[in-house]
């Protein structure tokens, strides 16, 4: 870990950031100047000024995905604000180009009210043919399918269905909610959640609304107690929380051949190794150097290939959980250390791109 | 012209658009990602997080300018909306790039409020080193320098001072304000400022605040009537309003050795074979089709490359001046049909960068 920050640090210093605006119109002579520039351009103002449809055939607008953040929950480091949210934003900018062909750009906003990040979002709309919302305190969508693609094919090896799976997930807040409904949405029927005081239960005292309306729809045997209860005999561990909460025993007292996903980055519920000591079958985390990593990489720059291409103005459950099979389809050599593709595979894309229509 | 109109409108639509986001960060390996993304990327949130200045030293803020528009004023097409004005800010941006180095990437809004575009801006701010307000109905700033440049040389040419020059200024817009006001900063003293309906001078009626001021700084003589008579025994016209307004009786009634700035874009005021037919001594256009071209792609690239470098945070006139002035002198081969560097000299904008701190 050490080695990648300093190497991060000294590469982001060399090249001031990670991202370049290049052209893709020659310009060596004047007949180039004056095609891409004045006087030609104003012939495409002209057009477009009649019918703006025309913005999508002539401009970057057709290509290009705006990935919003306002700071208030970078990865897992908290609300740093837009400066802080930079790196990461440019960083999946270069991702969405080099795995799916999407030019996108970082526009991180020094505002938190959700009132005037909506309506910039809306002034901005002309440049931009898709809208990322990164990193917002609110649910980062596309880290959902890949976690859910991974679930499938973790459920083919150890050969059991969805149905009768206890799944356990770790952290209330917007992630945890998000994967949960999509799961319910996909066929699960035993879902526990957990947050930092233990399970959420009906008649709790202080419930949220959120976490109320959870009640309705999760734990249905209403148990009771803390993570160590509700992990006891359970099949499934879901964690969107954060590091090392996770003990050996707890892995012990679960279901035959447990599943842990440990999403908390870069630090997980429990590191890899020592769930293998406790006799886990399958653990996936977000690290790259474990097997598993689930790498949300593997599922926005598709997605928004797949948008941009096919005119989706709206990503819906039907179409992430049609992803998440075609991610989990994609897999060929399945087994226990190997239920995901590569982060780096960059056929990974297309794959999901066709199913987002 | 219609030309390069057919050949803009094939590029444009085989690339769709002018600009594409690249990676300076190698991609290709685990550890690649491991520095450009998760985990690596999150110690330099974190750095940033701590100390907001160190923004410029990791990201793409140290070399990125928005050129922002509204679509109220797109070249002279008028106002046609953000998304007409989007193929000219990316021909912008492209040019920067080519010309200068700087990143830069077109932000076109969907409000011509200038309370909200302020507000749009300073929300947009962490990520760019530099902002470039264009084709908003307020003065193109960096459209000055160059015409101030052209000028100089023009007067070296006719061997003569700019105290004692005759200006005609036609055009009262926000362009001529912005040119006159430089020029009487510059040293010229006698400037008669025309708007459509003729001389603006003292007593006029319905005057607009903006032009009574122009009465108290122009037209020393207080002289009365159209073009025409503004123009008779002048030294310099320069136009900043539309085309086909100036006739050769007009430049023939001018002073000996006259010179014409006829900036209306594509069609000048008066074609330069024209103005020639009549005696012209110097004329300079928008146009690449005839000599002098005046191309703001002279002065912008320059001024933010040397805005980034220098961290200059806002663009004095003195700094425009001195812009002008080492433009001017850039040119070594100086003749009438010669005043300015040719827009594809890329050693143009290091000259300027120069002298902007």
């Amino acid at each position: 870990m050490q080695d990648f920050n300093q190497r991060s640090l000294e590469l982001h210093e060399k090249y001031h950031g990670k991202l370049e605006i290049k052209s893709k119109f020659p310009l060596e002579s004047q007949d180039d100047l004056s095609t891409a520039y004045t006087p030609g351009v104003a012939e495409i103002s002209r057009v477009i000024g009649q019918d703006k449809s025309l913005v999508k055939k002539y401009t970057i607008k057709k290509n290009m995905v705006a990935i919003v953040s306002d700071g208030s929950a970078i990865l897992g480091l908290g609300n740093l604000g837009p400066e802080a949210a930079l790196p990461v934003m440019e960083g999946k900018a270069i991702l969405f180009k080099e795995f799916a062909n999407v030019d996108a750009f970082p526009i991180c906003l020094d505002t938190q009210d959700a009132e005037e990040i909506i309506k910039t979002v809306k002034y901005l709309a002309p440049v931009f043919g898709g809208i990322n919302l990164e990193d917002i305190s609110a649910p980062r969508c596309f880290e959902i399918e890949n976690r859910l693609a991974g679930l499938i094919n973790a459920l083919q090896l150890k050969n059991t269905n969805k149905e009768e799976m206890k799944v356990v997930m770790n952290g209330a807040g917007a992630a945890g909610v998000a994967v949960t409904k999509l799961l319910l949405k996909y066929g699960f029927k035993n879902i526990i959640i957990c947050d930092s005081k233990g399970i959420i239960f009906k008649d709790r005292e202080n419930l949220t609304p959120v976490k109320q309306e959870l009640t309705q729809i999760t734990n249905l045997e209403n148990k009771q107690g803390g993570l160590a209860e509700a992990m006891a005999g359970a099949d499934i561990f879901i964690g969107v929380s954060v590091a090392d909460l996770v003990t050996e025993e707890m892995v012990k007292s679960m279901n035959e051949r447990p599943v842990i996903f440990a999403m908390a980055n870069p630090n997980p519920e429990i590191m890899p190794d020592k769930a293998k000591n406790a006799g886990v079958f399958i653990i996936a985390t977000g690290r790259s150097d474990f097997p598993n990593q689930v790498n949300n990489v593997l599922a926005f720059p598709g997605i928004f290939r797949g948008a941009l291409d096919n005119n989706v103005s709206q990503i819906t459950d039907e179409m992430k959980i049609s992803a998440a099979e075609a991610l989990a389809g994609y897999v060929t050599d399945l087994n226990v250390d190997k239920i995901l593709p590569s982060p780096l595979d960059k056929g990974v894309a297309s794959v999901i791109a066709e199913v987002i229509r």
